[in-house]
């Protein structure tokens, strides 16, 4: 049987403080804050306008952006090991 | 020379319409507005209390937590190969 505690992590995110709660580690968490921060504010950067909802929103579909190329990439190179 | 085209989608997540400007295909920019939308409700549901502001950054959180775990596992792969 496996034993795994579940963290409780406050991160900083564009202003705001946020409890997350994982079995991650405390620095995979502030890693993941850390990023969703700079993208809110890269995009916010571009685009002055939007309010903190739709840039969070944004930067959401950023990331799946990055995230779907990614798992394609993957995909790719598991299927060129197994031939 | 590359000459690429940039599109202009108009997508619904969360019930707001968003104008998503790329060079990707509209099928990869439905795909990414649909996984937000999908992740957003999910977190919703389990955080029913949260506002949209705070959900929306909590997605983007869950997003950039599974693309940092995916971009490990392709470093992995890739080394493998490479020995």
């Amino acid at each position: 049987m496996s034993y795994t505690q579940k963290k409780r992590v406050t991160v900083e995110i564009y202003g705001q403080q946020y409890a997350i709660i994982g079995e991650e580690s405390e620095a995979h968490i502030f890693e993941v804050a850390k990023y969703v921060d700079m993208k809110m504010r890269e995009i916010g950067r571009t685009n002055p306008t939007l309010d903190t909802n739709r840039l969070a929103v944004l930067t959401a579909v950023n990331v799946v952006h990055e995230y779907i190329k990614l798992k394609e990439e993957y995909k790719k190179l598991k299927e060129s090991i197994e031939g």
